[in-house]
């Protein structure tokens, strides 16, 4: 018997992957930024059993039996174990794979992003393979691959017809940019979801304007992000970001028919970091939204209890504040903006409860491995230790 | 003494017109299509007066007095007095001008379009003008040159650097396809406005997608929307026309601060629409957005009873009828839709008085005057009959 336990971190883009050039490869249109966040606050975790006497290969998603033979699992299993040592004692044995993310799916974050990135990463351990595995964890999901890196990251999109050059690599780790805290804010939201991947498929069909942006806007800018990131300009940083964005979704917008992710509250959100950044003089805040309707707000630390403070103010909430406020401690959650500020933002203040919760969190490393036997998800007989974890 | 009454119709825009070239002439950055709008349910009235005994032009808005200094106001009279016969009598009397709209400014309907094209035209009624006047209406408000003819019309952006041929000409008249309904639902929205003006002019200097549609995409949209309308082919007419508003929308967004006009109410019309159509399996339904959050609804007459109906059952509301639906009667009020149709609609349900009101109506002629005497808006004083009328 084999055993590895892994944990693999989200990332949140700031120059966003949408539209596959190559729908079976997962090859993007465009190259790609993000930032790996903190696993300290959210994390996918997985454990991957090699056993002799399995009968099968089974796989556990957040407590529930799910099917093996999805073709992104089936590919990833494909392409990692051409990679492995094939001499390995377990090389052949099945596996029984225990999966989970310690982040509530209703947050909406890319949580297949550090599902996959996790799986990847496990396999990688188990059949002991240190080169590149990016390549892999995109066939599991496209943005997948950045999470197999720490700090800022870029997807490169690549040339080759097979996708062997479309891989993730590091632009800097985390320790080049401590003072870098991201803020998420889970939007109250009830209708129903588009995924992503059939959002993107339809797009690049029908959006003239997706394909100009792939082709004649995003080069430009990644070479602007990296800039950016490298000198440490956070006004820069948070300006491409947020048009970033707000041009992607333009183009799902521009798509026919329409794939519509933000809500009244996230644009209002955007609004409020407009006005918030006017009023300062300068950019303090940026904002960022993926397929779906919660905001990922980029600022530095000296900013983070007025940043709070203030959106406190604008979304207020009746939420008991150990539920609300997640992840890394807010300080002087008391504490109130100042009365000019009150009186600036006031005509956008909110009805109460917009705002489900808040994450604090801050840019992070790459996956990593848990020593610790306690950590496995899986027993002795290769059996969840935990079945049907409450989701909220 | 010399009077003058004229009314004026509202457009709406199929192939959007957003961005300016040059402010002062205000030329855009490319061609637009629009339909005219029946009189009868809408349109702007305008009364001028010239009288040797005037000390002064004046101006009444809607029952208000305003300023006569506006730039706009002041470039239409000079653009008009220079097509004018000199050898009038009343050429160099001072003028009284009173204009109103009859249709509520709620309505979010360009408003200015309609009023800008009865100015111009009753001036040149006053001045006895029989030439071109659609570059003169632009100088008031750009789409106010579609305002001056009825049934399609398509404004060429021109190439000339002083616009003389940016002007406005009939593609076909309202009984080249006069099927063609249209339906206004009123949004409820209590957001702030942008103005159009300034959110046209930050899109040009910020959104590279809007560059790369006006350049790239309108061109050859506005020919597929010509033969649409010349072959009288509602899917396709219907298709482009939603196509272009999402896409105008799109570069809004893509705008840096980012320039929202639809609402999640607005949205959820766009869903409905698409639905429907996919129902019917034929596009029987098209909607444009204009900058705000209300929804314009193109249909064929034989399937307004069942739009109407359809949309009663998603958007349900508590306003009496007779303030609800305005414009052109609706038949079979009562009729609800079939069960099926319902079971199919029934998750996008909204909650009550999403929509204030709604206002059938259908496609209409150009400007005309009015000969009844009775019809003036100022007494023979030259002071408005009626001043400080309530708009709702």
């Amino acid at each position: 018997m084999k055993v590895v336990t892994c944990i693999a971190p989200v990332n949140i883009a700031v120059i966003k992957y949408w539209g596959k050039r190559n729908e079976e490869l997962i090859l993007p249109i465009n190259d790609s930024i993000s930032t790996t966040l903190d696993t300290e606050q959210m994390c996918a975790k997985t454990t991957i059993m090699a056993n002799p006497n399995f009968k099968e290969n089974k796989f556990w998603l957040n407590g529930k039996e799910e099917n093996c033979d999805n073709i992104r699992m089936q590919s990833c299993l494909k392409e990692i174990r051409k990679k492995a040592n094939k001499n390995l004692k377990w090389f052949d044995w099945k596996i029984h794979i225990c999966s989970e993310n310690n982040f509530p799916t209703a947050a909406g974050l890319a949580s297949s992003a550090a599902g996959y990135a996790c799986l990847v990463f496990t396999l990688a351990k188990l059949y002991e393979i240190d080169g590149e595995i990016s390549d892999v964890a995109r066939r599991g999901s496209g943005s997948a691959c950045r999470s197999i890196y720490g700090g800022w990251v870029r997807w490169h999109m690549g040339e080759n017809e097979f996708g062997f050059d479309s891989i993730a690599k590091e632009i800097v780790p985390k320790s080049h940019w401590p003072e870098i805290r991201v803020i998420i804010l889970v939007v109250n939201d009830s209708r129903k979801k588009y995924s992503s991947t059939s959002g993107m498929k339809t797009s690049v069909k029908t959006s003239s304007l997706l394909q100009y942006r792939a082709e004649s806007i995003v080069p430009k800018r990644i070479n602007e992000m990296i800039d950016a990131i490298k000198s440490k300009n956070f006004e820069k940083f948070a300006e491409i970001t947020m048009k970033d964005s707000n041009q992607f979704h333009a183009t799902c917008l521009d798509t026919y028919p329409p794939c519509v992710y933000m809500n009244d509250v996230s644009h209002s959100i955007c609004s409020l970091v407009h006005s918030y950044n006017e009023i300062k003089k300068s950019i303090e805040v940026g904002y960022t939204f993926d397929a779906g309707p919660n905001a990922c707000l980029y600022t530095l630390e000296k900013n983070v209890s007025e940043v709070i403070s203030l959106i406190n103010y604008v979304y207020p909430s009746s939420t008991p504040k150990e539920e609300y406020f997640r992840g890394i401690p807010f300080e002087d959650l008391s504490q109130n903006i100042s009365e000019d500020l009150q009186g600036k933002v006031m005509n956008q203040r909110m009805e109460m409860d917009q705002l489900k919760y808040i994450i604090q969190t801050k840019v992070g490393s790459g996956p990593k491995m848990l020593e610790d036997e306690s950590e496995h998800l899986l027993n002795e007989m290769g059996n969840p230790k935990v079945l049907i974890k409450t989701i909220i």
